[in-house]
């Protein structure tokens, strides 16, 4: 076994045996069915080695994480023009306040709150059927991850559908203030779709390579994203990744990372790894509890802090 | 020469010449005399090597730069207690914003806003005499850059103690909450002098060694720090070292670093440079714009983004 | 002619002339089309007395002036258990602002500002077909005036419900928090349509008559509401019914009053008469500029401000 | 006995055993010594009868009350000047919030906050030794009350400047706006002892008596302010003069009056009387409780709201 195995495989162990997990998400009902028991855990190396631990080919709720590849794709559309419509500052609140649209005038702070994610799906969705712009994005997830049988899951689009109302204040207020283009319907229904894509631990560190890897596919060699880009994006993923959790997973893990409340997590070692990990539990901010752990001891074990060995 | 000689010689060049400087910070009256043409550039590598250009050697006010000294200096008396008193979270507002410490009952939201030094400061002050505590801090700094020429600009000081309105405002909201133990004139005096110290990018980029390295002095070998603290430093630096604007430095620049209103920023590449850049005109965000600017070059010159190459 | 009537011609001849009228709204396109130039003034005295000055008797929408008979419809219905879902404090806020329902968890500061309104023509909504309670309010609305041609205008309607996403914004983040008990579409609905009444100022003043004495109607002598609930409705107009003009409303006029971003304004003599006045143009906080500064003049020439003659 | 002494003397009786009292005020040390058992109440009407019940001679802190005096005073001096530096609307927010000052600019939202009392009293120190504006302070108080002997409680003046950091916090803020004039701690060291200036009931009640009556004292028929100016004042006692609760006291007691953390509450029968009322326990928006209750009951039995009979 390669020490990089032994290590997730001791975390994985130590991870199923933790009685501090966290709460399930409620706020999507059909999300809190989930159960709070799994743990999973992907490294994919620079040599592209898999190490997988725990329910590493079981699929959850990717949830905000599909905000990284909505992100991708809606800069690779319109370049830095996305910029105008959305900040890249950390907001300092909740993932789904409404305050600082007030204060800045219906411009999000970031891509990756709430508000600022449906600002981007909007992007996306321009000049095309809400069906074709979820195609879009599906796509893209099955490219990056190689990996054609990965849907999205009806019952919790559905489920968000039926009670996203928080979400649908967001998006009525941009749309006061112009800054979405498309109906606030047709902008939500692909919003809530993304959100409800379905992926195990392996298809989610496969989709993130690119980010850890100057942008390119490091199996392939295709290009997914200028070496810029790529490491642009991972400091949006630093900076904001984790709402207002975001300086403690900076401060512990040492690593970009963006989490979603099905209790995914993906993270990036620049030049050495991809990473995906995932328990249902959450902590106050809405992250993975047991998933910043994981990370945390892993980046620990490894040395693979961007903030030093 | 080097490529570091030659990436600097070029950078302080090109900064010398542009005409977009941006506005000298004024509301310290004597911190407006400093000269908008100033640029001065340091770079010391992991071997020492000490790389300059430009206005090197001219010592100028390091202002919010001491942030990142007296947290390690109060790190090093109170370790985690000292995160009781002050978060380590992006607050999403200007650096004297007072909103977000009535929202969170007088606990400011990171160590590098106004309102978090100032309680990082009165925790180095706790059972101390001022001029102990001042003694302290500056000794700490020449022990860091191995000189003992640093001192106290006392007319800047001075200039701060009869203006620093903004500054008595948080420092006595958070006496009100009981979040500072010193009486706040004399918590303030402490401040508004550690604030003053005069150094020159040579000086500064010398004291920023450790967090470069591990926590130790490369050139000692002697521990500063331990790494795990330096790297958790590094990382409050990156989500908070440059007030509303750390997303957009992490974003374009990539490194952890610490801005001053006298036009200063000390970045660390970890594992690689300690960095010291100076231009006293700001940006909006009052950060030092041609320092910025020239700390993009560098790092895309050299590959040393810790958001990948 | 009564010195009432020479005040109100007098006051209506100054207020045709007068250059400074304000800005007609624009955010509910179908209002840009009111004339600036309008302005019309009915007072209706304790003796029954009707005395009209300018424009009387030409329609104009309502807009917010219906959130006081709403209200007093929702009270009729649910009594005090009205004031758990909505306050009754100023807010301090915009009528559309949002940040306040973030802080006080979804709960509206009173029922004047918008969100505090939908929550009130929510509760009339519960139980029936939004055709049913627009009906009932509108049935309120002809009783009141004593004038059964009184109707809804569907073309400002249809244009707010086109456009208005902040309304949306507010009634789905309420929705959230479960402050709504309907469908937001159903609730905006009725919402919109009773804003969109449209009234003459003879016919406003007319169904304000209940709210100047003691809750009855003074020429049937019937009791709309007992004495208790219409001075306390008064007092909710006089902390709340200018939004966050209401203290310069108190401070110049002196009177209870409901302004409507149609220009329009119902004010109340305790006592004394019910007064209507309207002029298109707006103030920064969007109430009748003009409307404002005429029943100023009618108060201090009556000695009619309930702060003292 | 008249009606009034029945009322006043049923009011004091059932008040002195009602259970629930609220609690006394503990932000400031000295006050937290009150009895919370006490409860006094003067009303003197239009033909200068004084009707006392309770423990009506007994001296109490006014505390905030004074900042209806001291708006007074600083009328009469820079008339609608004042309003430069100080709004009149409602603030929506606790008496000591900081938040509000951040969002505009250092100008308090209305001169019955803290911080807008704070300006108003910078503004009659101005020119002044701070003991002449308190000696000017206290003597205009000797004067609207007819009685020499009122004092201030120099210990209540001193527990408060020890102690008072939130309100250094708000005029330090102010400060660094340019919005007070005078240094910082002469401001407060004047704002402190007129805040622990001490009356009675009795004496409170014969000091209101102008605003009350046209501006004038009914008893000498001097004026004090001209009649517009004492209706000015009652509506911003209306509007804004019990904090976050000035809804509430319109909503049920339907006067103007101002509240004190000592339990006083001065309230203005425009036309009719000046009363006042005394008892320490407090509600949870810093007004008291006893307070507003009696005033609610006199008003109701009495028909004295200004909103109807």
């Amino acid at each position: 076994m390669s020490s990089l195995e032994v290590v997730v495989k001791e975390i994985a162990d130590e991870m199923r045996q933790r009685p501090d997990r966290g709460e399930v998400a409620t706020y999507i009902p059909e999300l809190a069915r989930a159960d709070v028991k799994a743990f999973g855990l992907v490294v994919i190396d620079a040599d592209g080695n898999v190490v997988a631990g725990g329910d590493s080919e079981l699929p959850f709720s990717i949830q905000s994480i599909s905000k990284v590849f909505t992100l991708t794709l809606a800069l690779g559309k319109a370049g830095d023009r996305l910029w105008r419509r959305v900040g890249r500052e950390p907001s300092g609140s909740a993932f789904n306040s409404i305050v600082q649209l007030e204060f800045e005038k219906g411009v999000p702070r970031n891509p990756f709150i709430n508000a600022g994610a449906i600002a981007v799906t909007d992007l996306i969705l321009s000049g095309h059927h809400p069906r074709e712009a979820l195609g879009e994005i599906l796509r893209f997830m099955r490219f990056l991850a190689d990996d054609s049988s990965i849907t999205i899951d009806e019952a919790v689009a559905a489920s968000e559908q039926r009670t996203g109302f928080r979400n649908a204040a967001l998006a009525n207020y941009m749309k006061s203030y112009g800054v979405l283009e498309n109906p606030v319907d047709l902008t939500l229904g692909v919003y809530f779709h993304q959100c409800a894509i379905a992926m195990s631990c392996r298809q989610l560190a496969m989709a993130g390579r690119f980010l850890a890897h100057h942008g390119r596919n490091p199996s392939t060699g295709l290009s997914v994203v200028p070496p810029e880009r790529a490491r642009r994006i991972n400091a949006v993923m630093l900076t904001c990744g984790h709402y207002d959790g975001s300086g403690e997973f900076a401060y512990r893990v040492g690593l970009p990372g963006k989490s979603g409340v099905g209790g995914g997590i993906l993270a990036i070692a620049p030049g050495k790894a991809s990473i995906a990990v995932w328990s249902p539990g959450l902590d106050a901010s809405g992250n993975s509890r047991l998933g910043r752990i994981a990370l945390e001891a892993l980046t620990k074990w490894l040395g693979w802090s961007i903030f030093g060995e």
